[in-house]
């Protein structure tokens, strides 16, 4: 392995799918810093991706989520499986906060090259978290990770966001979080396709479940134009099983530290899988998938095509201008882009 | 003020500065449609805008903050200011969360003309959360509001950045969240201008203190470097106080339910406005404003010229085979801009 060409595209390209975990890992670091070798690279990965089956985890913080997808991931290598996971924590230059995750993680995982651990952050990527993470999931669905887990905080927009466009979405609760109904208020009760109710050896266990039972009696929303709505390009939804209840989304106490309740976890995660395939709606999703990370594209490669024909003094002058009120950012735009 | 024309953007124009309050509610309602009123009245209001103190509020869910901003809210009424409230929140369709928590306030803040609250959607507002919020802020600005504070869940990228862009960032924690250092692993430490310590009551809360002064002993960042590095447009930065250790964010203890340590807080933000002043930072931000929300208006305006310019078949056709994997995002994007 040592003797793998990793300072060429091609190179790193070929040595990735000859299994090298440091082409991988390097790879990786092209793409969070975007690097020269990013796009080129993404280009060449692409066509090799679309077998994995992605699995977005998203929860509070204080619910163990972290615990939980090591237990998955575990889980899922037992099964034979082999495993990417993608943490998507805020960049925190001050405490290195995106390391310490992985330092707890290593001890059940490291040594294992059947497993594969990225924390994000966004340092230097105009596209930011949701692209950086969505780049990441493709290099591994490229190099061949069956599942790809992916960890987000879930209070937040992207999060969100990034979370709800895996092919399953596991939402975890916690009790004693102060509020049963904080999954209303993140809004994210209608992206999920499996709930997770961990530290379910806590009181309160039961009054979670019972919460989120009621909540799903209302009636359950239909999750993909909740994704579509507003976020994407208004693409036409390709055909798809109309009924959004034809899926009701099953909730599964956990107690990760011990292990329990984790192998009904992914149990139900794969049984969803099999209803996505069974019912055409995993093309649905890829479809959202492909819009969503084409929209974020556009608008990237949009972007950097005005800045790069704007001298910096141009655009220092038009902020200043804008900060002082003299000029409203609409305008402003519009004087950039030329419009008349 | 029933006699006031509210069908037109001069009429909306002239109605908000004259005090009609449905006119304030009738032009955020417009902007966040996104209907063709919204950017005239934004480019009318924007010159009238630059006077109000932003105040920005982020927490983790369980934190009571919602609770804190309203007791803000009151302490600010009885100095005398008009407060706007602006509470971002994800879309929740299923649940109809936003006005949940307005509800809530409603009971202690109804009927006081001095004071005004909004929850943010972000339905049929293609440039997110983000956008909606920076623009109902301008509104409330233009609208002559004293002080404006924006409540965020402060877990997630988007919701961190809305907050970090206020001029006064002030970071909500709580004991016993099962983790003390849920600031670090949140990345919101860094943005902090002053901390609450909410819930002061309960166990735990001079842990959290003690956890926070020995994070900001470890050294302060800069938080402006933080801001600018990769978020918003590559300006140069003003003149301003270079020594990011001089203004040491204070650490406050607070029972807001008990309406404890309020009037401190908001001593210490009002401290922290006048230290902005003093020393050029105020500018800075004003400038990071304006340069984010310049990025935001730049992005959307590329995206929607090209969109106009698109068929939608061409664009289903593009996302099928982006999703069937037979072409790459990145040469989608390309062919899509017709570039060779």
């Amino acid at each position: 392995m040592p003797t793998d060409d990793l300072q060429s595209v091609a190179g790193l390209v070929t040595a990735l799918h000859g299994g090298n975990r440091r082409a991988l890992a390097r790879i990786i670091t092209h793409i969070e810093n975007g690097s020269a070798f990013a796009q080129p690279l993404l280009m060449a990965l692409y066509p090799a991706g679309g077998r994995a089956h992605i699995i977005g985890v998203t929860g509070a913080p204080g619910t163990g989520k972290s615990t939980l997808v090591n237990a998955m991931a575990l889980a899922y290598r037992q099964a034979g499986c082999q495993v990417g996971i993608v943490a998507v924590d805020p960049t925190s230059p001050f405490s290195g906060g995106a390391l310490l995750g992985d330092r707890v993680r290593m001890r059940d995982l490291a040594g294992d090259p059947g497993i594969f651990i990225r924390s994000m952050a966004t340092r230097g990527s105009l596209g930011g978290l949701a692209q950086a993470t969505a780049d990441t999931v493709l290099v591994l669905d490229a190099a061949g990770f069956d599942r790809i887990l992916i960890e987000t905080v879930g209070v937040g927009q992207s999060e969100v966001e990034i979370a709800s466009t895996a092919h399953t979405t596991v939402v975890v609760e916690a009790p004693g979080l102060g509020d049963e109904v904080q999954a209303i208020k993140a809004g994210i009760l209608e992206i999920a396709d499996v709930f997770a109710v961990n530290k379910a050896d806590r009181e309160g266990a039961d009054r979670t479940v019972t919460a989120l039972k009621m909540m799903l009696s209302l009636g359950v929303p239909d999750k993909h134009q909740v994704m579509h709505h507003g976020r994407m390009l208004p693409i036409t939804l390709p055909p798809h099983d109309p009924d959004p209840s034809a899926w009701m989304p099953p909730i599964l106490k956990t107690v990760a530290t011990q292990n329990q309740g984790v192998a009904e976890l992914v149990a139900a995660v794969e049984q969803h899988r099999f209803y996505l395939e069974q019912s055409g709606t995993r093309e649905l999703r890829d479809r959202l998938r492909a819009a969503t990370e084409l929209r974020m594209i556009l608008r990237d490669v949009l972007l950097r095509r005005v800045l790069d024909q704007t001298p910096t003094a141009s655009l220092d002058a038009m902020v200043a201008a804008v900060a002082e009120r003299q000029l409203d950012p609409y305008s402003a735009a519009r004087q950039l882009l030329l419009i008349p």
